[in-house]
């Protein structure tokens, strides 16, 4: 690595009395590009929102012969294909995995703990370029979510988003696992049994193929339709017993499609100078059209867009960062 | 074999220029039991409906080591565990793969070919009991929605209803492919562009691994939303460019969904003597839970119900129908 | 069908009291051509040797939108892309689910019942040219394995040989299981504890997952390693504890390995007018391998060869038949 | 965590110009337990052998929900399930992904690079317990084989072994993956063609599904018959045009196998205080039947012995190291 990469460690007070009990002081990764230590200029800032299940840690995990997303943008800029950019690597680790990078109050508040507390501690910490057209946030599956969701909420933090695979249109990517989940939780005695036993088995041995199905329907119900009283604190868009759909809930959840909030709040994304989306041609979670969809609604707000598809699936795709990064850090303002 | 297999032909007039020209001249298989040729009983009589893909030689079939439906019908009675049974497996076969037993602009008349022509053939030909109380009719997947048909349209006729991990629910049984087989047909060029090179290659080598999916898809939307003058004469109920649902069709499918018509058709489902519904638990179209939603609403309506689960796959559970016929057979009237 | 497809029964003197108990008694199904009941010509014939888990009936299974052998030699001659043929479709059916088409002391003398009392039923039956030079053996897998068994002994019956797929290096098509079955028969207690069970459960449900792969490893044993006194009549390869190789039952495996015996009974290959060798380039087994090297040691033979690789992988390459006879068929003599 | 762990560096004279241009500097990680830095206690040591296609700082990558086995040694030693030891994570990476931690020609001295001079370096730099009765030696898959060769070469350093899901017996454990890498080697066009596109995909993008096979393969190759002249210096056990086995080439590997060299230096082994040996019952490399031999000659030797099967498959099982841990540790000389 040519850059340095620091690990600080922050308080979150967003995070505090967090309904889960996770931690409110945070380790935060930070890439300083070459160069960054000897002098005194002001550098851009992309800020990187992890997946599900993954943590500010799972940035440095090193793969078999593969380069991390770290490796890359360090290459990328060593190489000059892009300029030097300062990296932000916030970690929403939580009990259920994630957070999706919203406010839940089932969860916690993940989105202003990057909006307010990440951003504040950086642009205190940094020098970095402390305004919108300076500010990127990229990421991969919920972390591409988590960047339609700055999109939507903060647009006078970030003008620039890098979604890769991110979950959209919930009726593709989440609704086939809902039958799966349900019959996990039906076989398990309810989501307090199963969760339970899912903690116990990852902590004596590991989780088992179709833990990831479930804990993944689970963390997404306690960001989408959190409900207080019931166990975990969500209220599932399924019965227990039969798996039907209540709809009443579903739309809770739908409204959390980027699919249906970018419409919404076009006025927010108009104001991006840049936006960059992609998945793979064979994404397991089907969020190819998804994507399809919101580059049509983005195309239509006048944003600079580019949208590409891969032929790849969901995971193991960190590679593709180096296509947003290649798109949205040039249109950056370095000054 | 104890009983002996007699393969018949009749013309079907439900066929006549059916809008596939698929052949109105059909084989008929008849199962008739040990015993029959000597004597000058009248028997119950069993209608098989076989699934998706299948055809009324799909029966004969023979399997490594395992037995067969018809193997266990004659097993059964040649052990005494049912009484005798005339059994009969008309032939559903279309270039779609099937009808799901309906009667369907695209596909044909296939509900009255079974009702009226395979019926009306069976009870000239063979000494059945020719009425209700004396007639079950069975199936599995789309054989066992097929018994739900009747049960829907032809209470006059069937008495008694066995469906095998039936379609259902078809949130979960139906939608998750749509992704799939619009990924398929996207990168084929459309539906006719596909469809050719589908039958081109099953001709000159065989399927590929995701033909099915979608061969199944265009099948159930010649079933549910046939609409003159489109490719196949289908409308899928998805946007072809981003697979985004398109509602009014897909609601046309729902109208088939038995989770909704049994409801509003439980008049004539009271009029059943015995139903038998399983599904395994493990069956990869989610058919369990809309096997659980049916059997609610069927004890709802009084009619005498056997509901199983079991722990299998969808496929390859012919030995299901020891039970379904274990069932029904002995509630059958014998006079 | 063009032609006539007739199903006949013959008594096997070869098959008598062998030690499996199966029956003596073998349905045989006929392919005429069209023409052949008009007129008085003689035909060339080809004997198709099925594959291991199959049947003689299995021919005559119908498949989901694909074509059968039986289909494709029934369109070659009506198109006339071949000459007629009759057709032989030898039952080589047996309890541990075929032979090899081998004499066995633990299965049963196979080879025999298909080179006496097949060939010469066949030869009194029907108007064929009674002659090596007009008669050819083809089959897939075991029964690829099966024609090259044919050469080894029969070259006063066989002059045209084809194998698809067939089993061949058995340190890559049979080793790789060796492990795999020895962890079965591990956890059932032994062979005889195993296929019990397996008996059983094919009975009342259908066989597992893995039980192929283990009732195919017996089988090979009962086929090239028979031992009285043992369970099954078979002596395994590998210890039952540690399945560690022995070796010198290995050994009596290999002496049948085409790989092996080919070199050695070159001069009996050297009689054969034609040969035909294929492998998917994806075969599970790895008989693309064994295939390979056959062609080279046929190649020294001088014998006419026609080695193809193509893409796909070991099971439903039926259609790969049309390619073995569009080279074999018109190299028989026919007169 | 409770523990420390430091990250230093050393320069192994042992791999100094090694073949593939490898660094000779390299981070070592060291665990040290709660209480190291506040007393002047020395302690037994325990040495992590990584598995092929990791490096020493896989050891620290974080995974969903599970626990790494740092963090596994990390909460023995605090919940006192076994006595404190100094922990030691020594970086075998190599280009070709591994070196079974063996002196080989074609990758390099990595066992005189283990044993010299990281054993060296950390006896000089810690408060270790310097001699064989205080040090174990430990790991999974290519590391339980690394901790078999330092009970082979080192019985004066080593008087613990632990070996979960090692290499061993080749035939089950390799042979199965030659005809598959044989594949993807003709298909490429040869080893030096194949392992550069292998590398510039593995860089501009990521491993292909089967590359995996093919590189572990190849490195074994380095490992077991390297071969001066020879693409990346290595010999296969096949023909490349064939896959037909060499058996000389073959035959050297065999040298390899722990199987085949326990009991030729059962003199060694005798030396050993404690040995732990475990493997899934699902292992895809089918390395518990080489665990079930080694445990057979070792309990020959007289060693204690703990060998143990668990039902999982070969990765993912980093909670194993718990119970060689609970075994070995207890057992170490503590003075």
């Amino acid at each position: 690595m040519k850059g340095v990469l620091e690990t600080r460690e922050l308080h979150s007070p967003a995070l505090e009395s967090n309904p889960l009990g996770d931690p409110s002081r945070r380790a935060l990764r930070v890439y300083l590009p070459p160069g960054y230590s000897a002098g005194d200029q002001r550098y851009p800032t992309v800020y990187f929102l992890h997946a599900f299940s993954n943590s500010g840690a799972t940035w440095t995990n090193v793969s078999a012969f593969g380069l991390s997303a770290l490796d890359r943008l360090d290459a990328l800029i060593e190489a000059g294909t892009i300029p030097p950019v300062i990296g932000v690597f916030p970690d929403g680790w939580t009990s259920l995995g994630g957070s999706q990078w919203i406010n839940s109050d089932a969860i916690g508040r993940y989105r202003d703990y990057v909006a307010k507390d990440v951003v504040g501690f950086v642009d205190r910490t940094y020098r970095t370029l402390p305004k919108a057209l300076s500010r990127a946030v990229v990421g991969h599956s919920s972390g591409g979510y988590g960047a339609m969701v700055m999109g939507r909420y903060h647009p006078e933090l970030f003008s620039h988003l890098g979604s890769h695979s991110g979950d959209a249109y919930f009726e593709y990517c989440y609704m086939p696992d809902l039958p799966k989940a349900a019959g996990a939780l039906l076989k398990a005695g309810g989501v307090e049994a199963w969760y339970q036993d899912f903690k116990r088995r990852s902590r004596e041995t590991k989780p088992r193929g179709d833990d990831f199905t479930v804990i993944n329907i689970l963390a997404m119900a306690a960001a989408y339709s959190p409900k207080k009283g019931e166990p975990l604190g969500v209220e599932l868009p399924f019965d227990l017993n039969t798996a039907r759909l209540k709809l009443d809930v579903w739309n809770r959840w739908l409204v959390h499609d980027p699919v249906r909030f970018v419409p919404k709040f076009l006025d927010a994304f108009r104001k991006q100078k840049s936006v960059f989306i992609d998945c793979g041609t064979r994404d397991e979670f089907n969020l190819r059209w998804g994507a399809r969809m919101l580059a049509d609604e983005l195309k239509a707000s006048g944003t600079e867009l580019c949208h590409e598809e891969f032929e790849d699936s969901h995971s193991g795709v960190t590679y593709r960062f180096e296509r947003s990064l290649g798109f949205l850090v040039p249109r950056m303002a370095r000054e």
